[in-house]
C-alpha cells in the first residue's frame, strides 16, 4: 500500500501557492448544512421538546417517544461506571485529577486599587450561572472530553451545567456515561446535533437553556453555534483537528510518525504537517508512515487525512520552520528538537505547544492538564484553549469618590460637549460642587 | 409635554409578564438586514477595494472616487489634533492617561510550573498580531470610543491596529481625527457599516485583513461582524445601551434622572431602567426626567427611549431590586444607595457596576479608565467588558518529562483504548520505556 503524502519545500519557486493551497479547506462553511441547521434551530425554538424528539428519532435512530426518555440519569452514569474494569476507571480517575490541578491554577482573583483621588476601580469576577456541555458521539466516544469541557466549569464555580451527547440508535458508550459519574453530572440529554445546540441556546419544556455553550463537534454543531451566538454565548467554531510538528530529526522518526497519524486518524479532514530541515528525517518520517499505517484498524481515515491534507515540507531552517508554523496558527504544536525552549519565544500562534521528545501531542490530548478543546483551523490567530476564563466574566467596578468627581466629572462633561451629547454632560457636571463658579 | 414611562410594581399580579416584555426587543435580528448584509459582505470579499469604494459612495454619500482617497492619513490626525481648542485636547489626553494606567494593570504574565513527576505546564500570554477597530460615526462622533478601544489594545501590545470610522458626506469629526492623533494610529480608513467590517475581514487591495474586529456599532455592523465570526475574531455583537439603576432615594433625584436621561438620549432603542422600593423617589425622578427632558437638544431620542423601553419599578427592598437586576444583566447598573458595598456581592451579571452617589455612568463613559465597550442586552450573562484579554490569546504550553511520560504515556495508552483511537495509544506507549515488560 503506498502512501503519497503531499511534500513541499521552502525552495520551491510555488511554495507560496501549495502552502496557501494546503491551509484551505473548502468544507469549512457549507451553506447547504447552514441552511438544514437553520430549520432544525428554528423547529427547536418553536416546538421544544416535540422538534427534539422527532429530530433525534430521525438522525440519531434513537426510538425516544418524549424528551423524558432522553434524559440520562445520575443513576445510569453510576450503573455504567461500575461496569467499567478498574483499570479504566483508575485512568479516568487519574486524568480527571490532573486536569482539576492544572485548572485550579488559572483561577484569577477579583482585584480592586485606588486611584490618586480616592476613587477605586476594579474587576471582578464571576462565575456562568448555567452552561451547557456538547460531547460528541458517533464516528467515536470521548470521555476525554466529558474531562476537558465539564472540570474548567466546574472550577469556575459555574452554577449548573447541563450536558448533551447523542445517543446514535440510543445507545451511549458506558466509557461516556461513566466520565459523566466521575465529573459529578446532574443533569444530561441523550440529545446531539444542531438540535442539542438549539435546546441549550432557546431552552425546552424538558432541557434549560444556558448562558453558554461549549465543546466541539463537527459542521452541523458548528454551524449550530454560530447562528445561536448572540443570545447565547459560545466558547469557539471548532474545525477538524489539527497538528503541526516541528522537528529537527532529533526525536526518533517512529514517535513522530506516531504523533502525526494520531492527528490524522481522527476525521478524513484533519490535518498533520511535519516541517524540518532535514530530508533524510523527513524521508525516515514517510517511511515509518506508510509501515506504520498499515497496522493501524482506522487506516482508511489516517491515510485520507494524510493524503489529502497533510504535508511534509522541508525548510532551511528551524527558525523558517516556526515562521511557517505561526502562518498556520495549528491547534497543536510539537517542538520535536533538542533544544525547544530556544524557539518558544518564536512561537506566536497555536492554541498548545509542545516541548521536546516526550511531549507527544496525545499527552495533552488525555492527561497533561490543560483542555484539549483549543482553536482551529487557523483561528489561534485571535482565540485561546478553553479554560476557567471562559466560565467566568469580567465586571468592571467603579466607584468614584466625592473628591474624585470634582475633576472626573469636569473633564466628562467637557468630552460630552465634544460628542454633542447633553444629558451626559449635565450627568457628569451635577456631581461637581462648585461647577458655574469655576467654569 | 407628558413624558410617559412605564411604571411597574413588583407586587402587580401581572408584573412578571410586563419585567418580561420590557426586556423583548424585536428589532435584535433583522431578517432584512442580515441579507442585505450578506451580499455587502460578499461584494467586498468578491471586488474588494472596488466594491468598497461603491458601497461608501451610496451608503455614506462620500465621493472617494478610489481606495486611497479613503485613507486617513497621520498628518490629517496631527492637523485636527492641532485645530482642536487646549481644554478639548486636556481632556482627551487626561481620559486617555486614566484609561491607559487602568488597562496597564490587567496585563497578565505568562505562567509555568512544575509537577511532581517533573512536567512544566504553563499558559503563555500573546498578542494578536492585528487588529481592526471600528468607531462608530453617523449619528454622533465618538472621540471616546477611539480611546476605550484602541487603547486596551495598545496595551497588549498589538502589532498593528487598523481603524476604520464613516465619513458621512466626507465628514469625520475632528474630535475623532484627534482623537486617533493622540493614540498614534498609523492606518485608518474612512469607511463604516458593514463594508468596514467585510474589509476589515478579508482584506482588500488597500485594507489589511486583521485577526480580530472591535468596536460598537449600530445593527448593520453587529449583523456583519456575526456574519464573519470564524475566520476572523470578535469581540461581542453590540446592541443598543443600556443603564440599570438601583435607588434607596439617597442619592438627589435629578442626579439619577441625569443618568437615565444621559443613556436615553443616546439612541431610542436604548434602554434606561430604575428600580427602588421607595414610591416617592421614583415619583422625584420621574419628574425630574419630565422637567430636565425638556431643556435637552436631543428631547425627542430621549423621549422615544424613554417611553418605549425605559421603567420606573418599585420592587419591595434593595435586594429585590438587585435580583431583577440580575435577571436584566445590564450593560452599566448603578448601585445608587448608601452603602452599595453591601449589595456588591449579590451583583452577579452587569458589564460594568458603579457604586455610590458620585459614581454616575456618565464617568465611566469617559475617564473613569475601564472601557466603555460592555456587553449589552443581556448578554453581560456570558460576556465582559472589553479589556487588554481580548487583544491577547492564551497558549498552553506542556513539556513532559522522561520521567513523567512513563507514566502518562500509560494513562494516555489506556485512555486512547477507551476510546479506540489506535495510533494515539502507540504514540502514547511508544514513549513508555519498559512498556511491554510491565503490560
Amino acid at each position: 500500500m503506498a502512501l503519497r503524502v503531499r511534500r513541499l519545500s521552502t525552495q520551491d519557486p510555488n511554495f507560496k501557492t501549495d502552502f496557501k493551497a494546503l491551509l484551505e479547506w473548502s468544507v469549512r462553511e457549507d451553506q447547504a448544512v447552514v441552511e438544514r441547521v437553520k430549520e432544525v434551530l428554528e423547529a427547536v425554538k418553536v416546538r421544544g421538546d416535540a422538534a427534539v424528539v422527532e429530530l433525534t428519532q430521525e438522525l440519531d435512530r434513537n426510538l425516544a417517544k418524549c424528551a423524558r426518555d432522553l434524559e440520562i440519569v445520575p443513576a445510569a452514569m453510576e450503573a455504567a461506571w461500575e461496569r467499567l474494569p478498574e483499570g479504566d476507571r483508575e485512568s479516568l480517575r487519574y486524568a480527571a485529577d490532573r486536569v482539576r490541578a492544572y485548572h485550579e491554577k488559572q483561577i484569577q482573583a477579583s482585584f480592586e486599587h485606588e486611584d490618586e483621588l480616592g476613587n477605586k476601580l476594579g474587576t471582578r469576577f464571576t462565575s456562568l450561572r448555567r452552561v451547557g456541555v456538547y460531547v460528541p458521539g458517533g464516528r467515536a466516544a470521548y470521555p476525554s472530553t466529558v474531562l476537558m469541557t465539564v472540570i474548567p466549569a466546574q472550577v469556575a464555580k459555574v452554577g449548573e451545567i447541563v450536558v448533551t451527547v447523542p445517543a446514535i440508535d440510543g445507545e451511549i458508550d458506558d466509557t461516556i456515561l461513566a466520565a459523566l459519574h466521575l465529573v459529578g453530572i446532574q443533569q444530561a440529554f441523550a440529545v446531539g446535533g444542531a438540535q442539542a445546540i438549539g435546546a441549550l441556546a432557546f431552552g425546552t419544556e424538558t432541557i434549560p437553556r444556558v448562558d453558554k455553550v461549549v465543546g466541539p463537534g463537527g459542521a452541523w454543531v458548528a454551524a449550530a453555534k454560530k447562528l445561536v451566538f448572540g443570545p447565547v454565548g459560545i466558547e469557539s467554531l471548532a474545525g477538524p483537528s489539527e497538528v503541526l510538528i516541528v522537528g529537527d530529526g532529533s526525536v526518533e522518526p517512529q514517535w513522530v510518525a506516531w504523533d502525526l497519524l494520531s492527528q490524522a486518524e481522527h476525521d478524513e479532514h484533519a490535518q498533520a504537517i511535519l516541517i524540518s530541515p532535514s530530508t533524510t528525517y523527513i524521508d525516515s518520517v514517510a517511511s515509518c508512515l506508510e509501515h506504520q499505517l498499515a497496522a493501524s484498524p482506522r487506516r482508511a481515515i489516517a491515510q485520507e487525512s494524510l493524503e489529502t491534507r497533510g504535508a511534509l515540507i522541508h525548510s532551511c531552517d528551524l527558525d523558517e520552520a516556526v515562521v511557517l508554523s505561526n502562518e498556520v496558527a495549528p491547534e497543536h504544536m510539537q517542538l520535536a528538537v533538542q533544544e525547544p525552549r530556544n524557539y518558544l519565544a518564536q512561537v506566536e500562534h497555536t492554541g498548545a505547544v509542545f516541548l521536546g521528545a516526550y511531549s507527544g501531542e496525545v499527552l495533552g490530548d488525555y492527561v497533561a492538564g490543560p483542555s484539549h478543546v483549543l482553536p482551529t483551523f487557523g483561528t489561534a490567530r485571535y482565540a485561546s484553549v478553553l479554560s476557567v476564563q471562559d466560565f467566568m466574566k469580567r465586571t468592571s467596578v467603579i466607584e468614584i469618590s466625592e473628591h474624585g468627581a470634582q475633576t472626573l466629572g469636569r473633564v466628562a462633561g467637557n468630552l460630552a460637549d465634544m460628542e454633542g451629547l447633553y444629558a451626559h454632560a449635565q450627568a457628569a457636571r451635577i456631581r461637581v460642587k462648585d461647577y458655574d463658579h469655576n467654569l
